[in-house]
């Protein structure tokens, strides 16, 4: 490929707004051309993408974006071209991206460089990225965690929640996750080192359950869920607990999202209940890569991934995301580097 | 009334445990009779009650007190008799005392001495008490209120809401308050000094409502009903906004809590959402009963009471509160000082 040339793009669009549960017919395949060039003066860079990330944050989008664009996502690219003082030709780096072969990225300044590149650079999409930024912030930011507590993490094998459970254990906590399969159960237990595990599909009730793991109460809840879970969690939170929480995927295929009953329990426990958006501590990310990479190297903080061959792969991916069927975080390989 | 002396003791007791709505016919009118000493070494005091405070608080512990107790409640005091080296015949106290006449009090140290008597003693079951203290720790505390902020209250003409929202008024803030009458809403308007106010029950749609009172969004909100005012709140909360709840009165008397569908928003819009328990912040008492004092001498902060006579009228006084019948705060007058 030469700067100036013409490509053919290959794209995943999104055909129609998403309300409710995401089909695979919410998205097209579809193949474009692209020219191989920033416009001057545009300030923009233009990017070959190498992983997509397939995440809860992607579905959020389609609810709002364009119908015909390219759906957004994260990624990991090489810059080909850039107008951009940050970045020039050959820089990897990682940022919301769009779902094609080559993006053009008028925003620039919300790509972040790539330092390191001795681990798997998809890394970039999970836990040196996003979800890695997102555990990090909301585990100790937000929940001001202390040795020995009680921490619970739902949708704990996912891409932020198994690494919400180790930075727990390297702080001393006693962890528990809950997910959708026995296979994400074990690979929590064996893998990733919780202290328990338990498989929520097969519990007849969610608050029985959690007393059986925590029988002295929940300190930290690291909300991924909604709805139901979350119900269950208020009834049994100690006193003066801490819940953070960035999402809540069992919500995001709802027309209307579930009530949540047991908020009277905030009060009678003094619960700090709290959302946030991982954009907003962008500026901890050199200190969160500086501290995360130690532990991936020291082998004491390990990292699962599902990875799909082929940006066509993208939707069927997603769609598995939602349904529960991954084990790990899902992303799309869409280059070899 | 000497020490030692035999003397009828009118009470109000708890007939049955209540669930769901409050009736009248929970409470049963009693007269029992009651020695006027304390025993020797049980570090108790003994009270005579002045003014019983109808707060929501009381209706909650009707679900857990033993049917025949008297109701226990915030109120009142002096003391005719004590074995608690803090307090001396003759003081008087405020803190959780019973629906009787005379209470023996056995942990009189969670009882408050009242220093300063040149204001209404009824002002500590209320602005000086409980309330103002709930008011004071919710707005300032937890609320980090800043000058200009869109302040919303709900339940606005009740004992905490009428304190918060001249709080807020003194930070330089903008208030809304809402309540369920006219009369409640004229007060908020021409008597606490409320910018805006509003009759939650003529309003269709709280969203709209709320929109139309705050088109640039909500800063804080001190949550006091829960349920369907929350749900609306949470759509119409401002980036980065606080949400303090002491009580969600609209709840109490359901068999089942509505449950609260937009929690989504807590995410998009980084809310932190605490609850808090007053008792929790007891130490700050003397600091806010300065505070609070100098603004009412000053006439800067005012107080709306709605007294009623005599023990006897407790039950029904409390039915009207939760019915939404009285204005300012309801209190029970069981003897005069």
């Amino acid at each position: 490929m030469a700067k100036g040339e013409e490509v053919s793009n290959k794209q995943v669009l999104l055909r129609e707004h998403v309300h409710g549960a995401l089909k695979e017919t919410h998205m097209v395949y579809s193949t474009s051309t692209t020219h191989l060039e920033v416009p001057q003066g545009s300030k923009a860079i233009l990017v070959k993408n190498i992983y997509l990330a397939c995440d809860p944050y992607a579905r959020s989008l389609m609810t709002y974006i364009q119908p015909g664009m390219a759906i957004p996502g994260y990624g990991v690219a090489k810059v080909l071209d850039s107008d951009y003082p940050d970045f020039k030709e050959g820089d990897f780096v990682w940022g919301v991206t769009t779902w094609e072969e080559y993006s053009l990225i008028k925003e620039p300044e919300s790509m972040f460089k790539i330092h390191n590149t001795d681990v798997p650079l998809s890394y970039y999409t999970g836990i040196l990225g996003m979800p890695g930024l997102t555990a990090y912030v909301g585990f100790f930011e937000l929940c001001s965690p202390k040795k020995g507590d009680y921490v619970f993490v739902s949708s704990a094998s996912g891409g932020v929640g198994q690494i919400v459970g180790q930075f727990a254990k390297l702080m001393g906590c006693y962890v528990v996750g809950s997910a959708g399969s026995d296979d994400k159960v074990e690979l929590l237990k064996n893998k990733f080192g919780f202290d328990e595990a338990f498989n929520y599909k097969k519990e007849q009730d969610l608050d029985a359950a959690l007393k059986r793991y925590f029988p002295n109460g929940i300190d930290i809840y690291f909300e991924n869920v909604g709805g139901k879970m979350l119900d269950a969690v208020l009834l049994n939170m100690s006193l003066h607990g801490h819940i953070a929480t960035c999402g809540m995927i069992s919500q995001y295929n709802l027309e209307q999202p579930e009530g949540v009953h047991n908020l009277m329990n905030l009060i009678t426990k003094r619960i700090r209940m709290e959302g946030f958006v991982v954009s907003d501590y962008y500026h901890l990310y050199p200190k969160f890569v500086d501290f995360t990479l130690q532990y991936i190297k020291e082998g004491k903080v390990v990292y699962v991934e599902d990875i799909t061959e082929g940006i066509e792969s993208g939707p069927s991916a997603l769609i598995r995301l939602f349904a529960g069927h991954v084990v790990g975080k899902p992303v799309i390989r869409v280059s070899h580097e």
